[in-house]
């Protein structure tokens, strides 16, 4: 039983106010609490703006990478204590726990990487430079430098390491200081990672900073130079939009939320193909790993009519396969949600889907008389075109079955419903087709995913979240984006067009300076 | 005597409701009016989406670089009629018309030269291709589309014709169809230009429509894949990105508002030198030209205590030698400042700048029984820590000199109090302070302007926005990001990060591709 604290302005502080209780979500115990109130908002941002940032920015590119790269190793070395909290509070398998895990050391190493090929220099050379004159003398050249903000991440409970450790990779390595708010049902681990942080002294003083309750109060406090992302939901994402502190400030925001992600089985996909034998893996584990609680999760899975009763059998061979149940039990191959909370909207959401679909397998109903429990739930709509299968994301192991016609038309148009999404995948060997859905549903999507016989065993399905990619997607989504290699770095720089004699910007500024 | 029409769903319609006049701002002659009302908002967003944009999207990047080219062609055929109607109804010298128009007509012509250079295809391709799995074959490569939404285009009173021409050219060569609301005291520029682009017929139906009265109704009616391009006020710029429908939804918004822009001048700079010259006929031009009516216009003057009293002098007599009056006359070098709203506002904000400084020149009193005019003031800050002086922006002839010590560090400090400008324009042939001022101010300003002895006569001066350079600024300038080459097109682009066999992503969207 832990009460959790924060790590501001230098020292862990105990939060006041009403407790929210953390539970094993497996078994209901009572595993501590966290307490909303009392941290000196005001102070914690003026911490990271007097103490942290400077250090940061005093730092250049690719020694920023070197405390990346020592704080990947740190987390690593403590991966099983990690792992265990990852279960118990989260309700993680060891396989989910270290998807979740070895996602945070493995982006903070691939930011580390990339910030070692950086010239030694505490800006970044934004393409070529430019003659801006008559005569080549006036020249110009657009370069990025650090926002002397903070940035300020409210994570998602879902993946309380990586989360956290992806969007800190990107403020870190952009010399912007951090403050980390834990998504409350899986706070224990955010927690641990943050005491592992702190003690490390990687970071220098002011850089990292750790809210275990609320976060609300500091967005009012926040000014021009500040970074908000947020991942979570779509109503919370539009309060933060929507702050009024934030709009008048111009304060940059970047929102990660909602998101009914795709699957499209192409039409020219065989029984028994490599093609089609991905596509059948990768649904499973997109609606099983993590009990469905990935943002990246498949919610839509269209499929050719043709095709339809020999997916849904297989599928739900395969989902029958996965052992449901506590996670510590090392037989088992999905635990539960996170929370009662998680609980009753995955179970209300399957309830809004079962009135436009047919029950393939699964249903909202109990399966234990103890923990967060919910079987894998596979429905098929009645109708393509019910609104609520492309708006209403359950976040659990539930998917959705869609018949199509087999024409990329009309897949794109079903996909496109969504509103905006993190990611899409399609299966196809068909090139034409490929390309067509591609650039017919790109504009609505942060990332596509496209399997072929090629890909088979090559590479890990759409749900992987890879560092090298962006991540978000615009609309219904949150019309943010991170990650996708330095692209990740922009919502903590700010570009700006230098321009003057070529001899002076291009010796300072240009694509041959080093420092 | 007109009242202005807007051009929406294929046809002129004329306004309904309170007519806002149109006037001479030399003479207060009444030249028309535009009435707000009588528009269907929701058929021009669907008319744009049905028919502009998919009309524009079969298109590659360098046909619809075509149509900028034509549209940059027709436009400057009318250039003496359109120069004329400046002057009438937006009180402009024909100096300043040249500037509002010939940039207009340039940054189509940029961008129409940009489009040819890219290849014949319906996607950019965005940076280089990456090998994601451990194996080369799984590949991701980012791309842009065109986003099939709407480009809401809500323009200045300022610059009725580059302000139109630099957004639309951004946004119809990402493929995406246009609504240009016209700034209203300028409006018949606008209405005659977006005549000119109607009845040239170069432009798809449907990708071009124009509104001369009130766009605000509209807002609430854009959806995921729409675009609101804002260059105006703070308090309106806040009203438009708080919009409670765009915030739900997640529609994209660029701002750019208020810009205390400031022009340094280096220690080093000696009297009788180019760099002093510069940077005095710089200062004069940003005040006088457009009677001080450009948001990139330079509101705060750093020169150190020792050069004060010879820069204020020097400004003085540039200034005085300045002919104001109506710009019908030939010989007029500055008109008045385009409404009776804005005098009001431009005298109010100068009296409160007169509360922290000595009055060098001119002032808010009237200098004519009719006409909007204002003399060109040049102000003396007594304490340069005074907050109005860094955070009001007074939208006229008139300007701040406000003197610092000579250290570098003091000038960062005062110039970043602005609290996020457009531009700031340095004058130094010293490279240590220059580069130590460019990385001090660069996170707060999108445009940095450099001048050196080897600059003189080279460059336009700070005041003017290159289509090749990015123009917007973070905090108070707005948080938005305008041109820069392709950089402006991001705005009605989406990326996305295409993942899968190599052969599959990098044939058909790699940089090799070509179709």
């Amino acid at each position: 039983m832990i009460s959790l604290q924060s790590y501001v302005q230098g020292r862990w502080v105990a939060g006041t106010g009403d407790p929210k209780t953390l539970h094993d979500p497996a078994t209901e115990a009572v595993l501590g609490d966290v307490r909303p109130g009392g941290i000196d908002f005001a102070g914690v941002l003026a911490h990271a703006r007097a103490v942290g940032g400077p250090a940061l920015r005093a730092l250049t590119f690719p020694q920023r990478g070197e405390l990346l790269k020592a704080l990947s190793a740190k987390i690593h070395e403590h991966r099983d204590e990690l792992l265990e909290i990852a279960t118990r509070n989260g309700g993680n398998t060891r396989g989910d726990g270290k998807f979740d895990l070895d996602g945070c050391t493995g982006t903070l190493a691939y930011y580390a990487q990339l910030a070692s090929t950086l010239p030694p220099a505490r800006h970044l050379v934004d393409g070529d430079g430019t003659q801006l004159g008559r005569t080549p003398r006036f020249w110009g050249q657009h370069v990025h430098t650090s926002r002397p903000g903070v940035a300020v991440h409210i994570n998602a409970f879902n993946f309380p390491a990586w989360g956290m450790g992806e969007k800190m990779a990107c403020a870190l390595l952009a010399g912007v200081p951090v403050v980390e708010k834990a998504g409350t049902p899986s706070a224990l681990l955010a927690h641990r990672l943050a005491q592992i942080v702190v003690d490390s002294k990687i970071l220098p003083e002011g850089a990292f900073q750790f809210l275990a309750g609320s976060v609300s109060g500091l967005l009012d406090l926040t000014t021009a130079m500040d970074t908000v992302a947020f991942t979570g939901s779509a109503v919370t994402g539009a309060l933060i939009r929507g702050n009024k502190n934030m709009v008048a400030r111009n304060v940059r925001v970047t929102l990660e939320a909602d998101s009914i992600n795709s699957a499209v089985l192409g039409p020219d996909v065989e029984s028994g193909s490599d093609t089609l034998e991905q596509f059948l893996a990768n649904v499973t584990t997109d609606m099983t790993q993590k009990a469905g609680q990935k943002c990246t999760a498949v919610r839509r899975i269209f499929v050719p009519q043709a095709m339809l009763a020999e997916v849904a059998e297989a599928l739900v061979e395969r989902l029958r396969a996965v052992r449901v149940g506590n996670p510590a039990d090392g037989d088992v191959r999905m635990g539960p949600v996170a929370s009662a909370e998680q609980l009753k909207d995955v179970r209300a959401g399957m309830q809004k889907l079962q009135a436009v679909s047919d029950t393939v397998l699964g249903g909202p109903q109990a399966i234990a008389d103890k923990g967060y429990f919910v079987t894998p739930t596979l429905l098929r709509a009645k109708d393509a075109s019910a609104p609520v299968l492309h708006e209403l994301e359950v976040f659990g192991p539930c998917a959705t079955l869609v018949a199509y016609g087999g024409s990329v038309e009309e897949a794109i148009d079903l996909v496109n419903r969504g509103g905006g999404g993190l990611v899409a995948s399609a299966y196809s060997d068909d090139r034409a087709f490929v390309e067509s859905l591609v650039l017919g549903i790109a504009p609505w999507h942060g990332r596509i995913w496209l399997g072929s016989e090629k890909t088979h065993g090559q590479a890990l399905g759409p749900g992987a979240v890879l560092p090298a990619s962006i991540h978000g997607g615009p609309g219904r989504a949150g019309g943010g984006e991170e990650l996708g290699g330095l692209r990740g770095l922009m919502p903590y720089l700010q570009r700006t067009a230098i321009q003057g004699d070529r001899a002076v910007v291009d010796r300072a500024f240009g694509k041959g300076q080093g420092g």
